[in-house]
């Protein structure tokens, strides 16, 4: 892992003109029977690792998000460490952002900082803005690795908070100028902001011209991949990770379920590059 | 654990005057010589023990907070998971919070929900408001539990967007009016807000008259008991929970680690009911 850097990383997916997400919602519930294997930590791995071989040549991030590993306690969470690690074996160009929303006040969120970098060994991670800059520092200060904060994000009623008015202008861009003019000074920041409101992606990209935006929502939460593409785009044709989860991972149940997902990586694939 | 209700719990311990909650930060590395035992895991769950015999007659709750356990990967979510299972047994009548301040779409926080409540059986949860009510329906949905809402949080740098101005006040109490009058048709809402700011306190008590306030702060944070005290009590001088960690849980790193943790507990239950 010495050496690792986010950016570098996904740059490099970038030149190659990668920008398809992985997200490894892997619910131990839905994994099809032909992947079961053993207990609950070796089927969800088993999956995780046969989704990995189908689609490692098509992808610029994986995304496993904490939740559906912690459902199942340790040895989810043992699940989580093990899926991430295979990809650093088996796919080391390839970046790994650990979905987990954190947030908490900064001597807290340092003891989240070492579980998702130096335990699990995840190259980025997804947190809350709620507390503030000075709160996130310990993630901040890890140059080397990426962190995504919660922006505009894709859920049904997300605009409750994101889109009440601070200034003239919704929070959520709030948010997005802190980051992009204040919260980066170690290169290392992204936003998150969901393939489900184009043209709020396209005021945040407006506001962040330099920022990654990890794009979730295409897939069972509805977002247009090509409208995603267009709106979240940077001056070179880059800098958007967009993240398709369960229809991508589920798009079979059965014993087909690794092509299927492979299928579904290449229509994307070939989708967001013909937006681009 | 079928049968419990974190309120019916909560009221219970109000009722008899006790309003301490202390917050179970079991950092390994600060952990005494005199508690430790064999491995990682080991060590903080008899730690843990120690501080929960030594509190137990004084706390209307516990509160371990999710990050000084997932440092230490699956052993540390083994010993949070045993650590609430410890409070089950040797205190049944005191409920856990667990603070991991969670937070994402529904579909997910569904997992974070069966974690927190069906794998390690806490009584409830702290999360993010950020994505909004209808984002926060699996943790809502369950009656029985209590969901404590980020409002007003202790750290510095906090003011960042908590006290932007929205509609002429500060969006932190956008948040309160929300939880208080739309967020809690189950009667299971709480807040969270510091101890150090109890003019805020006072704010938000004035607009949430019912809920209960998880007020952390008091001890290293440097917040005040008794203007916490005063600032948070509801109308009946009941409603707080004055959460205490690492001065409480750290009051000794010498043989008299439990001792000294009791005596903090003393003078600080004692504080409070003084103030009230």
């Amino acid at each position: 892992m010495n050496g690792r850097n986010f950016r570098t990383l996904l740059e490099g997916q970038w030149t190659q003109q990668k920008f398809l997400c992985v997200g490894l919602d892997s619910d131990y519930e839905r994994i099809p029977d032909a992947a079961r294997v053993g207990d609950v930590r070796e089927t969800i791995v088993n999956f995780n690792r046969a989704i990995i071989d189908a689609t490692k040549d098509l992808v610029c991030a994986y995304k496993p998000n904490s939740a559906f590993y912690e459902k199942y306690g340790d040895e989810g969470w043992k699940a989580l460490r093990e899926t991430i690690r295979y990809v650093l074996d088996a796919a080391p160009d390839v970046p790994v952002i650990l979905d987990a929303k954190r947030g908490d006040i900064g001597n807290t969120n340092e003891g989240y900082a070492i579980s998702a970098f130096d335990h699990l060994h995840a190259d980025a991670i997804t947190v809350q803005p709620y507390q503030g800059k000075e709160a996130l520092r310990p993630f901040l200060d890890r140059a080397e690795k990426g962190i995504f904060v919660l922006c505009r994000t894709s859920n049904g009623g997300s605009d409750e908070f994101q889109n009440l008015p601070v200034h003239g202008k919704p929070f959520y861009q709030v948010v997005a100028e802190h980051v992009a003019n204040d919260w980066n000074s170690n290169g290392n920041c992204g936003l998150v902001v969901g393939a489900t409101y184009p043209d709020e992606l396209r005021a945040v990209r407006a506001m962040a011209p330099k920022l990654p935006i990890l794009i979730p929502g295409v897939g069972a939460q509805g977002g247009d991949t090509g409208a995603a593409v267009v709106a979240g785009k940077d001056a070179h044709g880059a800098g958007i990770i967009v993240s398709v989860s369960r229809s991508l991972v589920f798009a079979s149940s059965g014993d087909d379920f690794a092509q299927a997902a492979r299928a579904h990586a290449q229509a994307l694939h070939a989708a967001i590059r013909n937006a681009l």
